[in-house]
């Protein structure tokens, strides 16, 4: 299928992917007095005695937003807010689709940091959590912890943390096939932007000891000059070998290598070099960074990517919906480390010791049992972290 | 029935009046490249390279935002953005009802009106139009117009104008009856809040020649001590009969009083001073300035309230949904004065010189031609002023 023609043709027919309908009917007088006034006057009066009664009137407890700037749109870069709408309409579908989350897509006309922390702690109180969308990298970092400091619901930079969970997810399924220990793995990275980040800090999190990371000047490490402040923070928990090089250094000995950078910058000797039962996590989009066939061939043992057509696709769609839908259960204030490790954990365990396979690490993308195990473990987690408001 | 106990109990029950649904459907890989990436990326560049297309490619082109900060929330006062929230949903469910427009409900974390317009401005790419709801006078009037000369997209502080529209086609009406002239109009108006100030300004723009306002500290004439920047912008095109005085010197002689203030402040006595054929809309809610039954015992020829169980309500649904279905279907850039005038006319014209009686000056609520008779003309009125982007 020609994706881009039909794309077209299909977004000129729905005229928005996105609808926004009543839960109520309005066929009469007193419909009228009870949904809205005089009766709904009630309601008001009840939340602004008890503002957590806002979960339980309004649609606020099931109601995310997913706000963008823009800047880092797909594969296409700094696009604009009304050209980041079609994405941010389709992760919206998603998102109802998968975790029965409703969600709303606000694009935004400001790429400055300040005025859009401002922007979305302004219109905080008519959701139940925040999705961050496509914002560049550093500033997505700061407009994130900003928010999470100054907000009491979820917020959650999803190209971050949705992906670094399933890619957690992918690396916890690798390593019971190769039988390795997740401390004595070494991982090398391709391309610490958003995605690369969150990887790398939820892997240490969950036990790796050394990463190594590349980014189109090199290997990172600690005192390299030129790095910006969120690098400056990864090559002091990476690295600790201190080697210095580009790819071909960094990937030496990796027996994960996980790419959310550029297609095609791994070749098939740089494979070679890599240790035994290597694994291959090449998500850069549309193309990888190798494709799976040529990195199998070259000696790996398990490979994916980011795309549909070959095995062991890492989507987020296996992330955001259902651990949204846990922390919205639980009414959450934040998203944790801990609810997002719980994730992965969910999702790799819906892969049976009898199934898992090489070119099986990871459920499929409509995998319709992901969204509710996900949200059973966050909405857990988020409990036994105090996390939860009910 | 009783209307609070019922509101409460089905608010529970719906848990949100709103909800976000797709329009596309997710079943299959197919359908996830075409909705989703990597087709999603074809529409986004094409709005880049042309921004008019997110009219058609995103649901910007039937979406409004419907904004308040919870300052002037029905009679209730200021309670804040949460509390105002089931007003906001409830608006949001009349406008997808009455006039097929979506509508998303955004209560703000701020009363400030530098940050009122910030937020609005920044998160306005995401729609095809503002609805600004019970933000507080003199407040609104500021909002509004910083907002109307930045955005490229209609912005309606609807207790205003759709308030004055729809006033505005009961006098219009009321004077198929009386047989009296705009023109020769004296008018009395108690309460020039953002309603009141709105409808002022359109009963004058339509041939109105004199108003007597009254607020709580009497009558308003240029040069009075102690009037806001708004009230002293009203003294200048009212009053040039330069009375002083109450409300009992105010209406005196008055063809037509508007009541948009307290309940309860109008007497039979001051009734019996109006002209011949007095007409009499009294909209405090819940009670009005006076009950029709009092008003038409004192001599009026001519009641109406803001109340559903008195003939000749005066509701905002008249207006608001057709107002900006009109508006949307020609993308226009801005609501004008003659767009709500040729509403308010299209609005009276529901009523056929059969019809027309002095209890039955306006079309029900629930009448389902409003919306698209006001469509129409207010799609035309925008044709004819070049106000349309289609």
């Amino acid at each position: 299928m020609d994706y881009n023609k039909k794309a077209i043709e299909m977004h000129a027919k729905w005229q928005g992917k996105i609808e926004v309908v009543p839960r109520c009917r309005i066929e009469d007088r007193d419909d009228l007095s009870v949904a809205y006034t005089p009766g709904v006057a009630r309601p008001c009066v009840e939340i602004r005695d008890n503002p957590d009664l806002s979960y339980t009137y309004t649609r606020r407890g099931n109601m995310v937003a997913v706000i963008s700037d823009g800047s880092a749109v797909l594969g296409l870069g700094n696009i604009g807010a009304l050209a980041a709408m079609p994405v941010m309409e389709g992760k919206c579908v998603l998102f109802k689709r998968f975790g029965g989350v409703d969600a709303f897509p606000l694009v935004l006309d400001t790429q400055d940091t300040d005025k859009i922390v401002e922007t979305v702690a302004a219109v905080a109180p008519s959701f139940g959590g925040i999705n961050l969308e496509d914002i560049s990298a550093p500033r997505c970092f700061e407009v994130e912890k900003r928010l999470k400091e100054r907000l009491d619901i979820p917020v959650f930079h999803d190209d971050q943390h949705g992906t670094a969970v399933v890619v957690l997810a992918a690396v916890l399924n690798s390593l019971r096939l190769t039988k390795k220990r997740i401390e004595d793995l070494k991982i090398c990275l391709s391309g610490p932007g958003a995605a690369g980040t969150a990887i790398t800090e939820l892997l240490i999190k969950c036990g790796v000891k050394e990463v190594i990371l590349n980014d189109k000047d090199g290997i990172i490490y600690d005192g390299k000059e030129g790095l910006d402040f969120k690098k400056r923070e990864l090559a002091k928990i990476t690295n600790f070998s201190k080697i210095r090089g580009g790819l071909k250094e960094a990937i030496a000995g990796a027996d994960v290598f996980v790419g959310v950078s550029a297609p095609k910058v791994l070749t098939e000797d740089m494979i070679k070099t890599m240790a035994d039962k290597a694994v291959v996590f090449a998500m850069a989009n549309p193309e990888p960074e190798i494709y799976p066939d040529k990195a199998l061939a070259a000696g790996a043992y398990i490979a994916g990517t980011g795309r549909s057509d070959f095995p062991n696709q890492v989507n987020n769609v296996l992330a955001f919906p259902g651990i949204f839908k846990g922390a919205l259960k639980v009414r959450a204030r934040a998203i944790s480390d801990k609810m997002k490790i719980a994730a992965a954990k969910a999702l790799a365990s819906l892969i049976s010791d009898e199934e898992i396979r090489p070119d099986y690490v990871l459920p499929s993308s409509l995998d319709p049992r992901a969204a509710d195990a996900v949200a059973d473990a966050v909405a857990a987690a988020a409990v036994e972290e105090g996390l939860n408001r009910i």
